[in-house]
């Protein structure tokens, strides 16, 4: 077991945080049982795009008044006129910067007389400084208390109350080691293969593996001497590396009376680059004892860290169904989508009646009345271009149309014709959820869905979604967090047509600058004599190209291309 | 009871349907037990608007081809592009006849290779012949056997398989009357109020009530001087009133082995003139005693009949608790979708399926497993101006957002920006259907996505819509068919502001034509002299009027307002 003192060493602990993460440790707080109910009139969200837009969709049900902050980039984004007021936040900080300024945001909420802040996810979401000055400034901060938040995103002191709670980590040494005998040691009881850690943190560095005994010294050496360069320290954590896993992780949701409830889990192992990319709920082909096993887990150790409002409990599963902890997502997940349409239940609506001092029971989600009906897929489109690494194009879209009709829901964040993508906020166009009966009718209906899309003007990972969603080991429901390496052929497209767009591009070129062959090429135009119809007026009338060379925007004309005579 | 023999007296059963209804009332066919299979490859609908892409997204999902048809009229649609292949059909012909024509409509089909026809709702969906045409031409037909649909399309007939099942009906005289003391037996026994009703039919002629005595002798003779004026017959049928009711029909689904299950009821209550405006799933406030009983009234009438695929068993329920059968529909419904969404079946893709030779139990559908998850309302938004007595509104939108977000579904017809709204059709735009845990979270769903609608260019219903949505009688599902009658405050609109769109218009109204006064008005214009930046340049550039005068299109020019000097 790692020992509290252990904390003070490692570099996931900021000396801010560690003063609470101790407090918490040492004694549990009683604060559950004095919870004071507050109506909740109207809400800011400190947040941007499709989320803010998800808050408010909620808030607006419920008589719930909104209030959306945007930068300066985001003075033309939807999330900003989908509220009831906006108002301008971080004059002078960069993009993300004015997202994550603290007291200009609570500054706003205090002078607006807003009750409640959701945080979305991403940004201050899992900020405990954040949760702490919403309570200090008297607003409700929808998510868990900031003692809760600061002592999961302490990694170690997570996987502490985890062990407390009796719930599976990875196995791994207890103690930091610094010889390869006390690997030895660990691995006659766990096996090969094993992932060596720097003790003391690394930033990545000082991580190996080690498959097999052969692997064992050269590896331990090189993590070690990594280590000791980038810290100072060569000692080693050595812990079982779970391959051919699974990311399954469950939705917990706690009230402020002790009660929590699970709303069953989700499967996010299609992962890029560790960004997961399409959800599925619930998992496919899990034994129910097993789903029994991990979503108890989960409700055990929520309720052991007294965990309040919605959570992610995350485990990797491996190919031997041994489930292990990962970490707890103290906010709401990109993909609470898919247990909304498996439950039934709003997710976002459950976390601000908990924040206004609802019971579980108030809200019908005593665990057994939560039943799983159907299941659910979520594919994230964003504006990247598969076809080329996936780098985030920019610019306006030209045409976008979505798609509808039965089992589809469409959570999107500013997608719409005309509208501008920026290069400064993470890419994510459109939330698409498909529910249905099982895994494969989902599946059927997403993949309709995203042929329905029109989207020009800017690339999309449509195509890429599409390959996954036709995989049959996808279909099957049987892929682990490796499918997206051990099948390259997703990552082939082939070209798209578009030509629609094409012949517009065609026709408004032939009209500005004749009848001409494409820019860049040495082709030379074809000589054509049109046969003009015989008219009385002596002058050929202008056409657009002498009218936009006149009366366009000054400097127009030198971007006109000579006509060649 | 009505013998066979009144039948032909009946203006209800036209010469051509006769002879099969008597042929089906007097032997019941096998052809159940003989169901050939056939996969269907390609699917063609015989419709347009919003159901066809409805039934072209259902085929997409279970990889069928689509075929479209459209009228010259319909050039335009987007059912149009959404199929895979589209036939223009009905040259020279009105714009509902070109959908009508069933020649034409099975020349395509077979020239094409169609499998099966789908015929929507309205149009050829329950014409019989078109699905014996069909059936000749070898081309599967979605929906009920021709003969089915001949006899349910028969009220007479309907009315009678009703009382062969068991089914209660609305209490009539079961022989045409032509003195006053027939009715007064009548009456002696079922009380007031009742409806009298030309026997021989009459096109709403010879209809009137009798709430008491008092009115008995007048309407009697009011009925049967019209009856006579009409169809040369006076005599009369009289039947019980059934006032204060509910309509509540059942949808079924039939297989071609004799199974047959129902998904449960919708309240479609919320009528204006006998047209259904919004739909709810399952009735709200029913006993669920009542509901079975409903329920397997509607089973047992299908089975009687030998009813296939979908279809609805409509009900008028009274205050008292009592159902009466009205009549079957042979057909999809508007507002299938409802049950779709609280059982989670596809009821499209049971269709197909099913006519592709499926039994209930290979599609999930036998009874026991179809549960009621939450509850549904759709609400059918049209192109009709509420402030204007419903008038039909035509013309481009100009502006078109719809609305998303976790219980919406939307299925729209040609709703976009620059969709242009025609007079031929009906004027379904967008059919929205929310889907929650209970009648009360899914309207409050349902009036936030009507409210995040901006549609410009056309008046839509949306404001009545909200008017019902927020209505205390509606909310608590204790609704009649009187409901909108007995409510006039549902019928009064605060003016739309649409600002934005009035604050465009201005401003491109002075940048061509200068700061005016509104045409039409006799005040006049502000004498502005505003003061010019001193700039070197001798002339004064030319503004977006000089520019239009000269280049616009040809006699443009005389369309500028004159500029006042």
């Amino acid at each position: 077991m790692y020992r509290v003192s252990n904390l003070i060493q490692t570099s996931y602990c900021t000396r801010s945080t560690f003063a609470s993460c101790k407090r918490l440790l040492s004694s549990k707080t009683n604060e559950q049982k004095q919870y004071k109910t507050r109506k909740i009139n109207k809400l800011l969200v400190a947040n941007r795009g499709e989320i803010a837009i998800r808050v408010f969709r909620a808030c607006s049900e419920i008589n719930i008044q909104t209030v959306a902050i945007y930068s300066a980039e985001d003075e033309g984004q939807l999330h900003r006129i989908k509220a009831d007021e906006s108002f301008k936040i971080g004059r002078g900080l960069s993009p993300i910067a004015a997202y994550l300024n603290i007291p200009e945001i609570i500054k706003v909420a205090v002078k607006n007389d807003v009750d409640a802040i959701h945080p979305g996810y991403g940004f201050l979401s899992e900020n405990g400084d954040f949760a702490k000055a919403c309570m200090d400034a008297g607003i409700v901060f929808i998510g868990p208390t900031p003692d809760v938040i600061y002592r999961m995103g302490n990694k170690l002191n997570a996987r502490q109350s985890a062990i407390d709670a009796k719930v599976p980590i990875i196995p791994g040494t207890t103690h930091a080691v610094d010889n390869l005998d006390a690997v030895r040691v660990f691995v006659k009881e766990h096996g090969y293969p094993i992932m060596l850690k720097a003790a003391r943190g690394g930033g990545g560095r000082g991580m190996r593996i080690a498959r097999n005994e052969d692997e064992l010294e050269e590896a331990f050496q090189r993590a070690s001497s990594e280590a000791k360069a980038a810290v100072g320290d060569g000692s080693l954590f050595a812990e079982r590396l779970v391959t051919q896993a699974r990311h399954i992780e469950v939705q917990v949701i706690g009230d402020h009376y002790g009660g929590v409830s699970h709303l069953y889990e989700r499967d996010c192992s299609v992962q890029r680059r560790h960004q997961k990319v399409i959800e599925v709920a619930p998992a496919t082909n899990l034994d129910p004892k097993l789903r029994d096993r991990m979503t108890s887990d989960a409700v055990r150790l929520a309720r052991h860290v007294g965990y309040q409002n919605a959570g992610t409990v995350e485990f990797l599963l491996d190919d031997k169904g041994r489930h292990y902890f990962i970490e707890v997502n103290c906010r709401l997940q990109v993909e609470h989508t898919c247990s909304e349409e498996i439950t039934g239940i709003d997710i976002v609506q459950s976390q601000i009646k908990i924040a206004e001092g609802s019971r579980l029971a108030d809200l019908g989600l005593e665990q057994d009345k939560i039943k799983i009906m159907g299941a659910a897929v979520q594919c994230r489109m964003t504006t990247e271009d598969p076809a080329n690494n996936f780098t985030p194009d920019v610019g306006r879209i030209d045409v976008f149309r979505s798609a509808e009709g039965f089992g589809i829901r469409i959570d999107s964040a500013s997608a719409y014709t005309d509208a501008v993508i920026s290069p400064f906020y993470d890419s994510l166009l459109v939330k698409v959820i498909a529910h249905s009966r099982n895994h494969q009718e989902a599946c059927a209906k997403m993949v309709r869905a995203l042929t329905e899309f029109r989207i020009r003007g800017v690339k999309t990972n449509i195509p890429f979604l599409l390959n996954v969603l036709h995989h049959k080991q996808f279909l099957e429901g049987s892929i682990t967090t490796s499918f997206l390496d051990e099948n390259p052929i997703l990552f082939k497209f082939s070209p798209a047509q578009n030509r629609a767009q094409k012949l517009l591009s065609y026709l408004s070129e032939v009209l500005v600058n004749g009848p001409l062959t494409p820019l860049g090429t040495d082709i030379k135009p074809m000589h054509i004599k049109p046969e003009l119809p015989h008219v009385k007026r002596k002058e050929i009338p202008n056409g657009w190209r002498q009218v936009l060379i006149k009366e366009g925007p000054a400097g127009f004309a030198k971007t006109v291309r000579k006509h060649p005579q």
